[in-house]
């Protein structure tokens, strides 16, 4: 008899309560009771779970219309409609591909761990394994990676070169590199029953390797391949910022960022009703969850106040823009290790990002490498640090309720759980950027070889919003604006009529 | 003895205990227990329902912003704050009617299947039919209808006029048609216990007729009554543009939408913890709430890729408000039938609505007909279609899984049930079009023989922002740019001390 | 044996099934399945709730976005940066500090009633009294009153002033200040086992007093210091409006803050799944939490509308701005009483809030008050309207409902509740202006003593973008408009070429 048990047996019960024929009765009348009260929960967490997984989704998917905004307010006023159509088209096509095959490349088990094989189109939707909120979750991640690389390359890359590499990317790079990671039988899952990557897997709990690495890795060949925007590096390697053509979409695109960051990590547990050791107490994964929206924000709030002191002293002034860049470089670092952190290593993983994408921006002048949203030195190298930064502050007891089931499995390094997740972790990025630098570069060589990447120099100055897309984004000037200059510039009369 | 209750009769069991004196006790004592863990679930069941109910009614308030920024971006610099003062003014103006009387028109039954007669003022609330998170996720549909409209008749539209038709169309309109469909006494709804229009009533589970078509129809009224802005069609019969002065907030309104139409859809369930079938399984609203998430994703991304491609045939370049709007569209035809269509057939919808769309515009072009907003053609047209969509697509299953209690029930004629539930649907596209022709078409009629409806041709040209609210929204010129421009021009010290 | 219970005791039931050997053995086997339902309730209802409040926390953070852009819209372009960046570090430091010490002061106790004492660094969380998703919508509060003092201070002040303050703020004054009202053994809360203030203590639900007043009064303190800004009130002591430099984005801020609010106030309930009365009906929080909804919604409404009228009378248009600030003074306003209060009342709430922003704001001009914002005036004045109200309204079935446990408590006064409530308000109201009086403003007078308050004149001038951050928000004009400037204003190609 576990001591835990809502269910009954009726035949158990029959002796006890005297064996006698009533008592038959008696007991299947109660245990049909305890049955029925055993089932109701079982509907009601699921009511509860997939409202929690919904509206996580839902939080993710404002992360779509915070990239679009940070992506239109960093690139120049030219170039804006182009961008974000792009953001536009990442969710949409990403919709399409990832109901087709995206997911169930992702997620498709059992597989031979490289590649899922089940679920194309949702065939065999709902199941006692998935059900339509767990897509939309996955969804609404998969269309993240695309938008991130889509920073890189901003401002000089040709619209149909963006439709080839989004889809490609949405569609098979990302499901395949989330399959191994994140699906239950993947080479390096942390979720295997067996043969597990140095007896751990890879805890990257919402997506550091996933996610930023992934589309900031594919950004940083884009970028490479494609050079530098026309006027970024000046003939005495002088550099010229090309600032983009909005504070206040940038700072909005970043609010959004971090409001949907809400979906993105505390979401990845997607359910909140379970209880940690004994039922009835306190203490559960709504504690972790809510434990998680601490440690991201905290990492977060450390990279921008590191930023903001920081680049102060290397640069002399309060910029805002860097500050939201280093805010969202603490994220995108603490993305991988939120679950599985104390609060106060959130501050110290936002510290160290903050100044990995200070580094990072540091090289790519160095470098002479140009890109508009620093995508890949923020995903890329925030996120790498991310994933590095879980293998070493990664706390036992919260590894082993977020991934329970194995006893005695590696935990952080300076945390005492030894170096084999820390060799797991190494492990991850070596092969996302392998797997990325294969399939995206090749990618993005060939498109460069068949003259499909790089916009002529000519659209580049006149900018894509007039070439490609039927005109600018703004028009303030003819009725708003032009009266008011026209007096302030004195204009006469007949100039006037003229317009 | 009911399988799957979870009360418990003293009586029953007493007698299976034995009998005895100290049985009835025993009886009693289980009992007790047994309703209270039926009530606990009672309890519970609400919070996670209203739980459900409140933030859906949150994110579809949300798309009012989302509209807010749509218009604004849609129209000329000059009348900014014109058209942002009414979306403000419809969630303000609708909270007052809505709690006064407009609710209790729409859901004051019992009644006479036209209009609700109880719950003005929310007297009697709560009650074991309505809550408040009902009251309040209904208004937040009752504003949006007011919404589309303003965008038909936008940018030539009196301050006044607005204030009429707008508290006409939120108090009354709408408010009646939505009892029609939504109530459950209303005389095409699918809930009605007895005489069901064609044995079926209307599946319009979101409102792509109560909402859509309303808002569209209202909005066709009265943009053919003021007639096209100036300039709009030439006299060489040329069409112009009058392109809208910022596709940022296009962009940005549009992914609100999106993002509050997560409510708007799936919140239309209105509960999610209800199991379907057995109890205990994966299978119940949850899951058909996730469902409905997915076919909303892929009605809108089917629509959006359809006009990318499409516009990119038609007009030879990839348009960003294009495509925004035949996301929408995609949206506006799926919020019928999205609860009870497979994800496949989503798909199509979004498809053929991309379509609609287009033809609607070329047809509006061919007729002078002007709308800043396309908002007739996409929310009229695209929802008429999402009515007709339903009728053919509406899946067995599902059908009778939403709408419960009546074996037999028609739904889509495609999916071999029959052609009842098509023609209910073209009742109520036909009973939509004729309420909202002879109320609104009427309003706007004698508006304008009151010379309330249009503003003259002066301010037209000024734009409203300047005649009727006090100044244009933007004042970038002073301050920011006039310094750039001046030194880009060279301009003499003398002229720049002038300003 | 009480009838309510699902725990069961085994030592009742055994005698109760006939006192023999296995008859404590089916006790024990009912008893613990009974044991474990009831363990499996208060998981789930930890689940739901923590559901409930994590949503609520993220819908409130988003209103520090809201602030963002409402504050941006409302400066001229050339301070946008400055105040944006104010906003994002008011998020960041207030992460910082509130996880540090802010939390510990706001509700560490048992404490002497005046300041908290423990949970410094969130050390012991979680615990019975305490979780992670309770810190971060406490948070997310605590970094909302800064921003309001900002909005104030707007446009003159110096980046390192703002730094001071803003951490003394969110780290010390604002967690003091809410740690009187809402703190459990706070001095003045309506929670306290005994000694309640009047024997009443203070219900300020979500904050008139405990955010709002305490925002507005530290920033009508650093405005008065500072005086206003250049130009504001010229000479001849005529009023300059100084507009800011985008309705849209005020809008859009407004929005948001609406959308925001439905996290501050019905969240402010933490929790969703508690019955009223019996359990079993259709009565509990879930409903209040329904209520605070619509009653948030009717103060805001009303207050637009009064203020769209009421300014057509004063000023002769319709002003969007006025009526955003109305709106918003209309929230501040029922954020006190919004639990406690039915829903006709709010509607007097609400159109008294606005009358009062109107006569505040007549107040400052006479006075040469400049606040960009109106922060003091709405966020103080109409937050102290709103704890008055309170105070006259709160009917007594709520207050009851709402703080349980304190039989005969007093309650509004028109509602026949006495005197007592409308004491303690009056006692709040003086408490938290002395407060802030005493610690934010000595601190702004030995900022301005010290010279680090205000900027310099040629600075303000010129704006804080170029000065002191980098740059102007805003780069339309080199790309997009100088093109099109050129062609109407016939600018002869050497011109162009020299772009």
């Amino acid at each position: 008899m576990a001591a835990a048990a809502i269910t009954c047996s009726a035949a158990d019960l029959h002796p006890l309560l005297g064996g006698a024929a009533n008592a038959s009765a008696a007991a299947e009348y109660l245990c049909s009771r305890f049955d029925a009260i055993s089932n109701k929960f079982i509907d009601t967490n699921y009511a509860v779970d997939n409202t929690y997984l919904l509206f996580s989704a839902y939080l993710v998917f404002s992360m779509q219309l915070g990239f679009a905004m940070l992506c239109a307010g960093s690139v120049r006023a030219k170039n804006t409609m182009n961008i974000m159509l792009t953001n536009v088209l990442d969710a949409a096509t990403g919709g399409l591909f990832y109901y087709l095959f995206g997911f169930a490349f992702a997620f498709g088990g059992p597989s031979n761990g490289f590649i899922g094989e089940h679920f194309f189109g949702l065939g065999m939707f709902p199941s006692s394994s998935f059900d339509y909120g767990f897509f939309l979750y996955q969804w609404a991640f998969a269309i993240a990676a695309a938008g991130i690389t889509s920073g890189s390359i901003a401002e000089r890359t040709q619209f149909i070169a963006y439709l080839i590499y989004s889809s490609f990317l949405t569609g098979l790079v990302y499901p395949i590199a989330s399959h191994w990671f994140w699906s239950a039988d993947g080479w390096a899952s942390p979720a295997r029953s067996d043969n597990l990557l140095f007896g751990s897997g890879v805890i990257d709990f919402a997506g550091s390797g996933v996610v930023h690495l992934v589309g900031g890795m594919a950004g940083l060949w884009g970028a490479l391949i494609e050079g530098p925007r026309i006027g970024r590096f000046d003939q005495g390697s002088r550099t010229v910022s090309l600032r983009g053509h909005s504070g206040t979409l940038v700072v909005l695109g970043t609010f959004l960022l971090w409001f949907g960051w809400y979906g993105f990590n505390p979401g990845s547990f997607l359910s909140i009703s379970k209880a940690y050791g004994e039922s009835g107490s306190y203490y559960g994964q709504w504690s972790a969850v809510g434990r998680t929206g601490v440690t991201t924000t905290l990492a977060g709030c450390s990279a921008a106040l590191t930023t903001l002191f920081g680049k102060r002293l290397l640069s002399g002034h309060w910029n805002v823009t860097d500050v939201c860049n280093g805010l969202l470089g603490g994220f995108a670092a603490i993305t991988s290790g939120c679950s599985v952190v104390d609060p106060w290593a959130a501050i110290i993983c936002g510290f160290v990002a903050a100044w990995v994408l200070i580094g990072c921006n540091k090289l790519a002048e160095k470098f002479k490498y140009d890109d508009p949203l620093e995508a890949a030195q923020l995903h890329g190298g925030c996120g790498s640090w991310g994933i590095i930064f879980t293998a070493l502050f990664a706390k036992k007891k919260y590894v082993n309720e977020v991934y329970p089931g194995i006893p005695g499995r590696p935990y952080g390094l300076f945390m005492g759980g030894g170096g084999k997740l820390l060799a797991a972790h190494i492990v991850q990025i070596l092969a996302i950027s392998l797997w990325v630098s294969i399939t995206m570069g090749t990618l993005f060589w060939f498109l460069h070889k068949l003259q499909l990447l790089r916009i002529s120099t000519d659209e580049e100055i006149a900018g894509m919003d007039l070439t490609s897309h039927g005109g600018f984004a703004y028009e303030y000037s003819d009725e708003v604006e032009l009266p008011i200059l026209k007096n302030r510039l004195n204009l006469t009369r007949k100039d006037s009529s003229a317009i």
